[in-house]
């Protein structure tokens, strides 16, 4: 199930960088569910390159179109296409790169693997691919929203060495994020960062960094014992996203350092049934989720494309010295916000769906 | 599928920590492959409770049998059923508990779930449960070697603050972690973490950690892009052991903080093909193994079970002090460190065998 | 999937003819549903060899055991594991067999598919597999009877040139069905079906036939366009069950010689919503039901394993005679019975659950 | 997994009759394989309507693109979208209906199964939808014919009570099928079967019939016991076609009625190892293929539209007349011969890509 993701809720995705274009088809989306282009559009607008001067300059204007599943703006049942073409394409930037395997791509890995691989660009293996996530991930969001009233919200947690102070995961919300294009809703660590982006691309070079991401008002019950716990089947989806080299849900990797008697979250009687007073579980206990914020953290390498040469060899083994072109961010963090956030929607509704058939 | 694992090499794992026994079946493992009882049962040693003087007194065999798929030692192709009787099951020792979900263990997310929960113990919650991955995995690996000489080794990186100097992926292996009782491979380390486990022991408390692990020798192009990513698989798969809280690849977390220029693995000539002088990547390059060591770790929160009393409510929100009794694992690394390695052999076999496929 | 059913219903199978045993892990059963033990015999009784002078005179008992997910009688919502042991063997009896493939077996397409196959008997192609649907079978019975008042009757509906009357759909029940050993519901066919299966036995012959049933109080709604509706579930799982050659629901292959304006089934008002004056559909429209009665028919063909010789070439491709020894049914169409009802039991969980997903 | 088919080899469809389009996305065909648009496009002109004065005279071009996965016409190992325009929609035709569910048809069903449905003829349930299953089915048949010089060649077997006699499974090939409109080889049966298409098309009634499939040249081994056997599989593809209603394989229906002596197939030694003498098993024993012509047959009600007014009900109950209107075939078996064969590629294409992971 390479291009799918879900059993209930369904998405397979297609497409190169460099095709027609790339789409998704959504199959299990419940019926009567509103649902139109705009909603859908307006995620992919803040995934899109050249929004801001931190991002790549192509411009692509990454336009949806519903092929099926829906009608005057209300799903049937049946499965949603989804396409967006293609339009800003370049072929000729890739053509130098010839017989090179890019260092840190996968140019090498798809060329063992399936002994072809697309002549331009990353192909499938492009960030171009997560377009079709997002508007996918607009779909169940506006699934998980009218079900459940689900809230889904990510942001920059850190570039480099500078790190966002935690904010409140009761309280964080996307106009926060959006305010500044670093997508890091503390202005000042926004600023460092902003000048730190800047100075990664004056020198050619790029940065990695970390996306937090909170959602609310899960209900208490969801993921699947023993293999798709909810922190389960969230790891798998973000690590299937570009370039993610980390994950981590709750106390995570720091929590490993407290004892037992700190790191349990002690019951308390909240409005529907029990809360936690502390929430180093992240949402989640046994695989299934408590009813307190899911909060989990998604650790991103520096971007592989850099303008300065690198000393590597050819598909030969050659010795060559290998220097970029094309454009591309210094930085993939404030658009990957909306790519986690949509990798979270599909894991969670299609969760949401397999305990709906459990009732 | 939340009890299967795996779309061609398929686990399904069932039972309770408390019920008749627990076992799996695998469905796709091709035939003709030499396996014995011995080599599966070798591995659940590894794993079961009462080793040493730091993990529970529980005494359990944890005999594995095998009741289908294997004839004269060889496999058939067909699905090969394994069980593990349940031997010392003590449900008395729960009986107290009664209406109280104990902290950060799943007994709340299990009635929220299911509306109905195991009288006693974790039941299908329980750590018990990976006794079944572990014997399946046992198979898996016994694949991996004759197909391809794939060697699994994992270790304890790390006890509270304790960390254990990243051993040489190249050469760490079984017989050096098993050498001390904690499975860590540096003694002076694995000293100090024996004492922080008897301090928590002592205290009623406990301790969480990390666990390393290195597959080496898997070669180039196994991973399924774009859901079922290397990395991707291996996280969900390792996100899905009980107690996990975190999970990274390569560089990982600190990769975050380098510049693309350092992070870039740059490609070199080697016996049979290209490999990269360094490794940041943790061996997987959009997805897809390179060839080089895979290289990953794993958190562990501190056990939930603890011996300290703490004050809580119970299901009817009523305020309780709760004091555990029964015998439990003060830090569950040691016995981690095969519950790792088997999740890993189940991730890599199901993607070897899907790579095939397209061959 | 080739020993897993279903998607959210889902059923794993596994063992051999002459193995420990054979045994079948139930994922995704709803929790709280009562299930015993003795309600799982009572199907297994129905299918066991040794129940009339008609079958084979093996005597099994063929004892389920419930190794996991059932307390007290109730479901937990996690996997059931059942188990039968293997009690009646005789290994030897296929000895001679050795390197002959029996005629229209599976000894030689195992060989050809695996290089490998079980020494004694049929191995995993033998229909002692079938006591393990049986058994999952009864339990996704009681899951569609506690939920939706499903009712599911099979008979014996031919055997060689002999046709059963069809029976009313509404009416036709269990009891009527075993009143005679034969299964066919109506004695006068019973009685010529019983002599010319007792003339089969004699001449060390067999006889083929089919199978009818009936799914009622199957609510309108369920079967999975377009892949997997409810005709497609149905024949792809009748037509996994050993030795059937054919399906056909509603007017089957005799519609084919019908005229749309006669064969159409107009609506009428019914209690709860509309129905059909006919059901010439079989109670499945655009592959949904609609309500009305389920109603399909099963070919199997005469057994193959015979009494009398038979020139064929054994493995090397010389002339050889073959002489059947072992005790084998002259016709398995009464003990095929049950078989039809667990695997339309199975189908029809699947679906109902998947449209519990929708709703 | 309503609309995907297939674990290795999968295709997924989308798409309604009166919407932007329908298409379809393979993941998991094997890269490097040529295939080209023309290819894809010749086998969807056999299926288009329009062909013949005895098919419907919409004009439909039916138009495929490549959307993905493809590259200077060979593939990449990507997931392969497959996109075919709507043209020729009328959405008006259907207006007059509004209330009334159409006998035989899926109105009812689907609206009882969604709440919804489209507001235009029949939606996804349309026969239009099959137009998707052809194009994935193209790319399937290059497959089978590159990696395994399968064959695969359907006819139409007997339309009403005209039945053509048994074309010699070596011989029959596609262009024998399409020298005559009626895509019946026989020249005698087809010019009986033509008189009775135009009288029923007089009458404006309708007509059923069977269609006969060969599949040629399959490797001994295919197929996934014990639930994924080659025929079941068959049987859940053939049956998902709208307006089937049966599915025999080998001797089928008729084989019920001859004795085991007579009916086993006696092996004989052949070029590449054994064969059979006789042909009743139809190319499988035990679920698996034995290398002779797999030969099954499909049944096919009668259209359900047709011009005759009918005695129904609307929606609420209230007795009405129904006269339909709009422009469709009297007899679909012609068309319905790209169909069969496309779905028993997507079966033997994933049966095939399935063994290979076994090897």
């Amino acid at each position: 199930m390479s291009s799918t993701f879900g059993s209930v809720f369904r998405v397979t995705t297609f497409g190169e960088s460099h095709g027609q274009g790339i789409g998704a088809v959504i199959d299990g989306c419940p019926p009567r569910l509103p649902l139109s282009t705009a909603e859908i559009q307006q995620q992919l607008d803040r995934r899109r390159p050249g929004q801001s001067h931190l991002t790549t300059p192509r411009k692509e204007s990454d336009t949806v179109s519903i092929l099926s599943g829906v009608e005057n703006d209300v799903t049937l049942g049946t499965p949603i296409g989804l396409f967006i073409p293609n339009s800003d394409q370049y072929p000729k930037d890739y053509g130098h790169l010839g017989n090179i395997p890019r260092p840190s791509h996968a140019d090498y890995t798809y060329q063992q693997k399936y002994g072809i691989r697309a002549s331009s660009g990353g192909g499938r293996s492009s960030a171009r691919e997560t377009a079709a996530r997002v508007a996918a991930g607009a779909v169940a969001e506006a699934l998980l929203k009218s079900a459940h009233g689900i809230e889904i919200v990510a942001w920059v947690a850190s570039v480099g060495d500078y790190e966002t102070p935690s904010p409140d995961p009761l309280e964080i919300n996307r106009a926060a994020v959006d305010a500044l294009p670093v997508r890091c809703p503390d202005p000042a660590t926004a600023a460092a960062i902003e000048q730190d982006i800047l100075a990664a691309k004056e020198d050619g070079d790029s940065l990695g960094g970390t996306i937090g991401c909170v959602c609310r008002h899960v209900p208490a019950g969801l993921g699947e014992p023993v293999f798709e716990k909810m922190e389960a089947v969230l790891a798998g989806a973000m690590l299937s996203i570009p370039a993610t080299k980390g994950f981590e849900i709750g106390s995570g990797f720091a929590g490993t350092r407290m004892r037992g008697s700190r790191h349990n979250d002690p019951f308390v009687k909240k409005n529907s049934g029990l809360g936690t007073i502390t929430n180093y579980s992240g949402g989640v206990q046994g695989g299934i989720s408590n009813g307190e914020p899911i909060l989990f953290k998604v650790a991103f390498k520096p971007v592989a494309t850099i303008g300065k040469p690198q000393d590597t060899v050819d598909f030969d083994g050659n010795q060559v010295t290998l220097e970029a072109r094309g454009r591309h961010d210094p930085c993939v963090l404030p658009r990957a916000v909306p790519i986690v956030e949509s990798m979270a929607a599909l894991a969670l509704a299609d969760l949401a769906l397999r305990q709906r058939a459990r009732g």
